[in-house]
């Protein structure tokens, strides 16, 4: 019922399309006593920003967050929390002619036929540009996760973009702010753009795989039967704009192992337990082990392509469709901050669940 | 914050242990004047008891819904439905080594953590067996879908398990009912069953890959951003004991296409659009395209298996564990009922929601 | 959308009707470790049950609960909560004129306008005999309310009855136990006997007013604007069968009062703020200052009567419609403690709602 | 856990603070193709605006409401809609000595005992201006009904202020717009100005009773136990900044009353079943009768006066209260338009869940 809200305690509920005025995210929930202030959320929009270089769409957004609501001297104050931000680079006539032709692969239809009437401009809400959104509240969330959990680390990288992908023997998370693919393989980048930008050329895009862990987190937070942790995860990824699948750990290959080799074995270590492989994804019965929590989802090629596809126009006669307009070869680069957002969301969440529902009694092991 | 719920306006609570007195599912919000009894819900649990051939765990249960409420003459009444079944063949002393320890893959040691009292008995509330309160709810489900929209039709069978694939070039539904792994070709069956009885002779287990679609459901179910349909299919599945990830349409694959690849080009139909292809799953923005409705899961290999593994007790000495006892070498076949039924909860819930939000009104097309 | 379910994070959702084979209530979030068993939530079953005196229904139910899920050696799980009542006392006989005439006053007709099938045994699902549910998860409350605030202390009366009203000079908290009807004066108990028998062979029935306070919670509880925690009480009182009103604190005749006669004056005490009055009834910006909360509200006399009264058939005909069958002269003696249990439910919610969302962190005064 | 938040599937978010940038209500799970613009839902904030006349705090803001999403081309697109309102006339330095002391009856303290952190100024999230986010809601809810149900009317009106009483019998709604004080009788709203006006020049304040009911909603709006219409009902009012209580139809005089004198009994009319009387309030179990839906609340004094007050400040010292600053004497008159748009709210939010959870099928009669 909640149709653009998600999260159980941390609420976060976007608004706005592509070509309004302004889009945000309504937060409710936030905890008080947290410092945090639009600097520190800008930093992530600022790496979703579109724009910043070739391999992204040209549409050139600041994305400014303001707080309107629920910041007071620099503290939240427990109640509930605007981030908005304006659309400032709106060109409406590029998008003309979408507004009585579907795009192939695209939510143009379906909204239609839902809907009725749909803000076509820029594929209104189901822009990309709804990202932006989460990404605030998601850099709300890290501010959270900052003060209650500082030890908690959560990044994000591609691991696949059509015929590329990432060698994992050679996973090296400092070099991921160091290339535009946020690559976690620094030699491996220029055969990335070369690739993406041949696909460009091609007037065609391709798609991509990204993963995200959260690391430190505390045994413990999720729940049973529908909200475990991986549960809330899989839907907080599928929920973004052009994911078809997600998985957690061993993901869909865990289809193809025997139990023997899927056990990860248990030992007893200094500060707690110990896993001899981490094949669950730090997950298990849908509650953290206190492993890695490793999520990993796929995006499909952008659909608006300058390549003709077979399509028809509302009246139900034939066009060809080609996508003028600006946009990501590769939406899968900008969905790496977008997925770290939603594990920020959701970790949080759940780590206030978990205050609510058990408090501070755990059973202690060893 | 309903841990033990999922849907929004068909809202299912499950309850119960493996081995305490019964398990069941609380149905809220189910429409009223539904035709439905305890037999047409039962012939869904048939489908997923086990004991019934050596494929399963020997357990034996008759696994009988009564349903205690919100059903008056034979038709639904609008109230909460209350749907118990008995416990009957809980062997707790097999499980006596557990209550201590901690088996490698489990939910025991998570539980522990989390909660520190768990029913350790067969692996309490996170044994499979809460999977039998939800194929009642779905058994539920179907009845409103049969009455409300009769044409739809849900089905679910194995696309994998560890070595075997399943020949798509082959699939025939009419196969399914025939085999002991829901496999949609007759042939292969013999080979499948060969198989897991080896793995099972080597005190082994195996993962699984289910496939469930829904067919002749009408364009404009589910709904932007967060109550997508692909959102909360990804989040009924990946809420199924063992289940790693889960797909729509193309899937994880889709990050290796291009965008030309991708396309489902689109005609106009005498019944309206139609599409060259479905790499989408049924499945644009979030709603429903009126093709099929394409989802896949993995299921992990069983975590009780009767090969030595290294684990921990709970004072956090090792041990080796063994786990005697009852467990399916493949928890993967008898999650295809299970599948089933959670695309039947989510699919009839998304119709109930799109009734309130939208009523009658879509946008037409030709 | 959960029609039949209260709270936030302590979750109830009753099922059942009057005449079917059982009813209860199934509750999600109760926290983990809680030492509780079915004798302890008895004891609040036995205060509600019928057929105790003459002043109650002659109906004879044990209404003996059994807990089916989530507790474990004696102490909650952190799983879900099954509380069943079996129905036993079940004179479906009594009832047949009612299946298709409307009682004025009562549910029959709004139920049939609304579902077209309703279970008219006994009202089906509109029965009182639903707020067995409701006793015993508020029982559940109070043993997790004994366990986390042990010092919180909820108690129930009566303070008006028709044309017999309480004279608040009289309050004794320690009289309730001794009357039959939950009176905090035991002097006056006779004569509210004599009341309500005569009302009683008059073939009449009678409102009543009914009081619920909670002393000794923590400032804090509650949040503002929709979580307030009075929003949440007029809620849990409102929804009991037959409230027709909801006060707090000073309530309606609030409106009679200038801002000096209201304003409850703060003083600094030796452990806190201490104030001269209570005309908040405990809840300010709707949130709890740390004096009693007090909730009042008003049941509307039984509609099932012996004195003929006007209405129709469902086939629109009309008829007088005289109301055999065994029911109370005045439900509000019941309300007791089905309002106490409300309360119990409801200040449990808010505590585990605010350890979530705010944890131990609050503005200290002094 | 949607502590800002109200409604099952017409979901109101508000944000916003006193003395913010801003505030507003995030609408989720409004209809599509409903025709609306700002000037329609501006007309009701016009009703709520301060400063208009001397029976109101002299706080002048033009409170322009502006859509930010949700609508495209004057019809809302079923996506969710940002009503954003910005502050322009706030006098911070008015509050200065509020930071760190406690008005009594205020939410001050409360708010500083839960959160630790609160915007003192002008009340913050506390204020009154709260209500503004409210009514533009209210506004959006009006269009839908207008759209969906037109014959659909909702007034509200004072029935009470201090010893000020309306005199039933001379009930005039079209008298309402007529006068300062939403009074349905035009003769007497001088003795009320006169009455007000002697309240504030002693340097005081006084409370009030509203009632709103809801015209032509058709039979069978609501459901059972918890989302019931009047449960519903009775937490949106008491929602409401300063209202103490709420009652349905008879309301807390129910108690006094006699089945026989309580019953409203049934005749069939040309267009259904008609009632002799309406002490129900149009509700019966939860659901609607079809009659007027009634409901009345008590609004408390306004706690900050120029009269002093014993308190405390935040370190515990005593001080005396005399609250400066642009206050309403009589909050009662502002919360007319408040009441009206919260029914609007409740009233389109059970419609939509009947047609979700019901659709057409509803029993006949006659």
């Amino acid at each position: 019922m909640s149709m653009n809200t998600f999260g159980h305690l941390f609420r976060v509920t976007t608004w706005g399309e592509s070509h309004g005025p302004a889009l945000g995210a309504t937060v409710d929930g936030c905890p008080p006593n947290v410092p945090v202030d639009e600097a520190f959320i800008q930093q992530f929009l600022d790496k979703r920003r579109p724009g910043q270089n070739k391999n992204m769409t040209q549409r050139n957004e600041p994305d400014q967050v303001h707080i309107l609501s629920g910041v007071f001297e620099g503290k939240t104050t427990g109640t509930s929390i605007q981030l908005m931000i304006e659309n400032t680079d709106q060109r409406s006539k590029d998008y003309g002619d979408i507004a009585n032709t579907f795009r192939p692969g695209h939510a143009d239809i379906t909204y239609h036929q839902k809907y009725g009437n749909r803000d076509y401009r820029g594929g209104g809400r189901s822009s990309a540009r709804e990202t932006a959104a989460r990404v605030a509240a998601g850099g709300l969330a890290r501010a959270v996760l900052n003060h209650l959990l500082p030890e908690v680390k959560i990044v994000g990288y591609m691991t696949a973009m059509g015929a590329m992908e990432l060698d994992r023997s050679k996973i090296d998370l400092g070099a991921i702010e160091g290339n535009d693919f946020w690559l976690p393989d620094a030699e491996a980048a220029p055969a990335w753009e070369d690739y993406l930008q041949k696909i460009r050329k091609e007037h065609n895009s391709v798609g991509a795989t990204v993963e995200v862990i959260a690391q430190n987190l505390p045994a413990g937070l999720g729940a049973p039967i529908y909200a475990k942790l991986d549960t809330d995860l899989a839907a907080a990824m599928m929920s973004i704009n052009a994911v078809k699948g997600v998985e957690i750990g061993e993901g869909m290959a865990a289809s193809r192992l025997t139990g023997t080799d899927n056990a990860d074995e248990i030992f007893m270590g200094e500060n707690g337990p110990e896993y001899s492989s981490n094949h669950a994804g730090g997950i298990l019965g849908g509650i953290s082990t206190g492993q890695d929590v490793v999520v990993r989802f796929a995006v499909k090629p952008t659909s608006s392509i300058l390549t003709p596809r077979q399509s028809i126009r509302k009246d139900g006669t034939p066009i060809e469709v080609v996508t003028k307009g600006r946009h990501d070869p590769c939406v899968g680069v900008r969905a790496v901050p977008v997925g770290e957002a939603m594990m920020a969301c959701v970790v949080l969440d759940h780590l206030l669940l978990h205050r609510g529902q058990v408090g501070e009694n755990q059973g202690t092991i060893g």
